[in-house]
């Protein structure tokens, strides 16, 4: 089974990996990009007994801080 | 309008990001994670002219190195 974690950074927190995305597009004479922000995504091969609980546990523990970032579990 | 693009290291390619967060999570007590691939998101707010091809041109242009990379693009 396989799950895939998206983590990103919370709605009003300074993106400055994103911003320099944005610039760099910009840059390369990509208009109409109004806003970027970036994330990761974690794709995790797993036992069957694995559950979604589990995979949420671990990203609370490792994969996201949650101070300052949201994380999406998709079980796929 | 927006778009996401889900940039992952192609199979095949060695992913130490992935491979540190596998041994983190064992060693956390996480038992029955096979494998573990890192990538990263990136979401753009785009103006309504843009289109996806626009938005694959960027990605090969500049989100992604398509020489070890693959990108995903889906349009929100």
């Amino acid at each position: 089974m396989k799950a895939r974690v998206t983590v990103m950074l919370k709605n009003g927190v300074l993106d400055p990996q994103g911003e320099a995305v944005r610039h760099a597009l910009g840059a390369l004479g990509f208009d109409g990009v109004g806003g970027v922000r970036q994330g990761k995504v974690i794709e995790l091969d797993l036992a069957p007994e694995i559950t979604e609980a589990d995979v949420e546990h671990m990203c609370e523990q490792l994969l996201a801080n949650t101070v300052i970032e949201r994380f999406d579990v998709e079980m796929l």
